[in-house]
């Protein structure tokens, strides 16, 4: 979800949030009439319309010739509302990066107190690897994924571990890794250094901020800064 | 992943490692021979074939006979290992909480900076129809989660939003709220009173700080601390 929205997205925002929150409608559903609905949310019949048009486009309403306006039969869009799309979806890369943001220097706050000495041979590994194809200039795309996966395994926690392939997943390759200057790439050495020693250590606040710094970073290199 | 793992079990992961992070056995590879990969795992014939036999219950591997051990052929080993699993995963109920603990506050952070007066409005709906339920003793199980739910929905981060009915999908709903004594129902009101008290304030790290307790609270009440 963006802001910039216009009134009728948000509208279309607030009836999906009716159907998947508050199950005010449920699939099958017929929609109170438009009179009654404008009213209730307080916007006028054209607005209504609109985001009537905007829920119709994604799958959410149907309307019916002549009958009204129905809630679709649509089983992903009550329980599992999203659970099936969370791969497919194309998310706002900036809804990602914040993802990881939050994610990533728990993950390695939890793998310096929970590693076997066999995964953070596995983390050393790939950081070291990496190292190497920064400073040769070549694709690291792979090793980089490797590095942060060893990672999310050293945590022992299932959850996580299968999440992060998501979160990467959903990272278009291409935007990963690219547009990245000098001091991007000194700066991701250097986190990454830090990171490793923090590992080794088994500090883990010190791993954790390590790795928040090397994702800010990667972060005010696409030019994201808090809202 | 658990701790107190057998011996054959932390090599049967450390084989799915080299399978799903190192690639270095890809889906239809022959493992080398037991004394080969025995040796280099640095562990006996009689732990291997254990791990082996492990890994083929869990469809990873397949040993064809008379051929050898071949990694099997399955998508969702390798590129998408565990993704299509997340939702059909039942996992440790201490690795969600865990996951709670890091995702649920930031949502709160982010909510408080960003929720839009009507989110705001749904969260304290839910909250306030919640704290009428504790109080007359009734099952909250829906209204916790929508009040939750809401709260992600107002962090205007699509992906976090989706990935929260994942998490609470999870969890059982039995387990989710069951064992509760007077003190954590105490617990419970006056965190949940916190949240919505900072979410109106536009109070971001108190959203934060006070999410987090109410997550703590909700995992000392199932005995679960810190490792």
């Amino acid at each position: 979800m963006k802001d910039g929205k216009s009134l009728a997205e948000k509208v279309a925002d607030d009836i999906l949030a009716m159907i998947t929150i508050d199950k005010k409608f449920l699939p099958g559903d017929k929609l109170p009439n438009e009179n009654e609905l404008s009213g209730e949310l307080r916007i006028s019949r054209t607005t209504l319309r609109e985001a009537v048009r905007i829920l119709v486009t994604h799958n959410v309403l149907e309307i019916r010739r002549g009958k009204g306006t129905y809630v679709k039969e649509n089983r992903e869009l009550t329980e599992d509302f999203g659970l099936k799309n969370l791969t497919d979806m194309k998310p706002d890369i900036k809804d990602l990066f914040e993802m990881r943001l939050i994610f990533e220097p728990q993950l390695a706050y939890y793998a310096a107190k929970r590693a076997t000495d066999k995964e953070l041979e596995r983390i050393l590994h790939y950081g070291k690897q990496e190292e190497a194809l920064i400073l040769k200039g070549e694709d690291r795309t792979e090793v980089e994924q490797a590095f942060h996966k060893s990672i999310a395994k050293a945590t022992h926690n299932e959850f996580m571990n299968r999440l992060m392939p998501i979160i990467y997943q959903a990272i278009d390759k291409g935007v990963l890794l690219s547009e990245q200057n000098d001091e991007i790439l000194q700066d991701t050495l250097h986190d990454h250094r830090m990171i490793m020693e923090f590992l080794l250590k088994r500090d883990a606040q010190g791993a954790e901020t390590a790795m928040k710094l090397h994702i800010i970073h990667a972060m005010r290199g696409f030019g994201f800064f808090e809202e």
